[in-house]
Formats: C-alpha cells, structure tokens, sequence
C-alpha cells in the first residue's frame, strides 16, 4: 500500500515571485501541480484538462454546490476554483501534490483540509516588493497600486502559514522549499517505525 | 538583535548510526554540539571542556539541585548530563545547537524545552538493527541481547518526536537531518515579515 501522498499549498502576495521559485523547485524533485478550473474563455493555445478545466458558470457553481472545490473565488467576473477530485486522486496514489494558488485561496485550503502543509512566499521587505512591481513596468500604476494594497494586507497574514520562505534569491528560496518538501515527508505522523 | 538560534535534539537507539549520520551533517553545515558532563574519570587525551566537562560526583548533583542540566542519567555508576547554561549561550548567539543525547535524556529535554526540535534516527527495520549491532562483533552478545531490548522498548517511543528519520543510507538520512534544520528555519513563528 502506497503511503498517502502530502497536500502543499505555496502561496504569497503578487509580484513575490511564486512561479520563478516554483519552476526552480520543478527542475528539482518531480511535484504534481494542480490544475485550477475557470469560467473564463479559454485563449488561444490553452486546452482544457491541460491549462485549465473549462466551465461554463452553471457547471462550476454546481461544483460549488457540491462540495467540490478545495478553494474558489471570483476575479473580474470569471470564476476560479481547484476542484478537489484530481488532487485526491494523486494524493491516494502516493504523490505529493502542490497547490500554487493566492493567498485568500490558500486560507480557504486551510479549513477544508487542515492537514495540508502551507508555505507563505514573503519579500524580503515590502519596500522590495513594490521595487518589484513597479519596476516591471508593465501595469498601469493604479494597477500596481491596488496589488500593493493587497499585498499588504496579505503579509500580515503569512504568520497564519505553517512556513514563511523570504525570497532573498530564487535559489535560496527553492532550497527552502525544497527542505520544507522534504522535511516534512520526515514529520513524525507519517513514518511507520518497523 | 540576533534571532535566537534553534536547539535540535537527535536521538535513536544504540547502534543506528546516529554518529556517522551526525558527522555527515556536520561536514555540510556548521552546528554546535553540546558538551557533555560527566562523574566518570577522564580517559588519555580527553580534556575537560573540550570531550566532557569532568565533574565531581558532588558538583554533578549540585548542578542537578539547581536544575543546571537539560537531561541527566546515570550509566555503569557515572552520572552523565548535558548542562544548559553553555547551550543557551550558543542559542542566546543565534547559534542553532544540536544535543546528540540517547532516546530517555531526549524525553527530558522535551518537558524542559518544548520548543526544541527533535529527531529520532531509526533504523529501516528491527531486524536490520540486529545485524547491524550482531555485526559490529565488537561486543558480547548478552550485552547485544540488552541492547536490542532496549532498542525495541525504544523505537516504540519514535512517534513521540517531531520527525523520524530513517536510516536506509547515510547520505539519505544526512540530507533528512539537514533538510529538516533548513526547514525548520522557515517555520512562521520564527520568521519576522518585514
């Protein structure tokens, strides 16, 4: 029998850097990611079941209905969700599997599955972070200010998380993720002693 | 101000390899270990301070009186005991320290430390542990049979700790040990979001 696979949930505010220290992780140790559902068009090149499930409104809110998201919510008038039947079926067969989702997802992960593991992504410093998003310079400054809102908001919940991984450099920030990852296949509740 | 260091407690039963394990660590990051006291005489070339601190019987209990060690024990008629004062000096440093104790002192640094973090090394099964201490064939076997049947009585307390580190390979155990310190570094309550 296969031990029960663990459930990661690596979130942190915009602009910290989640996906770059997510694909140095990736390049590392095999990690099956989840597969969020929409009810936004798909745009060219996306496929369902790869990309995104694709829903229509009535479909997801069935899914909704039933119980059948690990977290949702809605931005801009499309709806997203990580439907909660994939990630069990990987976490029975054995895999870890790692949600990449936004913070108000990841506490609403929390309460559905206390026993997940979650991992804040944090910037150095909040000052950083806005150096960040500004210097992208590819968002309207209203947009650049609305995330920093956010984001504040968003640090002053990282102590709820059970690790905070301050994004000093991509590589020490993967190595942190990746200790976490596998320091906690060691955690006590999930050797068998024999 | 430092961050206060982290004081690590790895433990297993006799004959695991916590040593060897522990040595592997230590050539990959730096560590402080604890130094033990004890009532036993020095044997050639051990200095005091630097193996153990040697005791008189009446200094080891007023020490014990005054509440001075994290743990305490008494083998063959020496008493032996890891005194706190020096370690918290190091932790005081910032320093993480790392307490290579036998199974029953990592039971008392528990009630007298609940913060700190404890590793039991195990070994990939009773049967491999029998070997590996049958194999030594550096002592006698009643004093093997004692060994083993405190080592059953021993793993029976694994599931107590914060994590259980199998010792299937040195290496593999060794990157367990340092994954485990890397991550418990991240853990939220002690990083300060800034």
């Amino acid at each position: 029998m296969h031990e029960r696979g663990i459930l990661f949930v690596l979130t942190g505010p915009s602009g910290v850097g989640k996906g770059t220290v997510l694909k140095e992780v990736r390049g590392q140790r095999e990690l099956y990611l989840s597969i969020s559902a929409t009810t936004r068009q798909p745009r060219p090149g996306e496929q369902d079941g790869v990309h995104y499930f694709f829903l229509t409104r009535e479909q997801f809110e069935k899914k909704v209905a039933e119980n059948g998201f690990l977290e949702h919510a809605e931005f801009s008038g499309n709806c997203y969700g990580t439907p909660a039947a994939p990630v069990d079926a990987q976490l029975d067969a054995g895999h870890d599997v790692l949600l990449e989702i936004e913070v108000q997802g990841a506490m609403q992960v929390h309460q559905k599955r206390p026993d997940a593991v979650r991992i804040f992504i944090a910037p150095p410093s909040f000052d950083e972070l806005e150096r960040r998003l500004v210097g992208r310079g590819t968002e309207q400054p209203e947009v650049v200010r609305r995330r920093l809102e956010t984001a504040r908001h968003e640090l002053t919940m990282a102590e709820q998380f059970d690790y905070i991984v301050v994004n000093n450099t991509v590589e020490q920030a993967a190595a942190d993720v990746l200790a976490i990852l596998r320091a906690e296949k060691c955690r006590a509740a999930r050797v068998q002693v024999k």
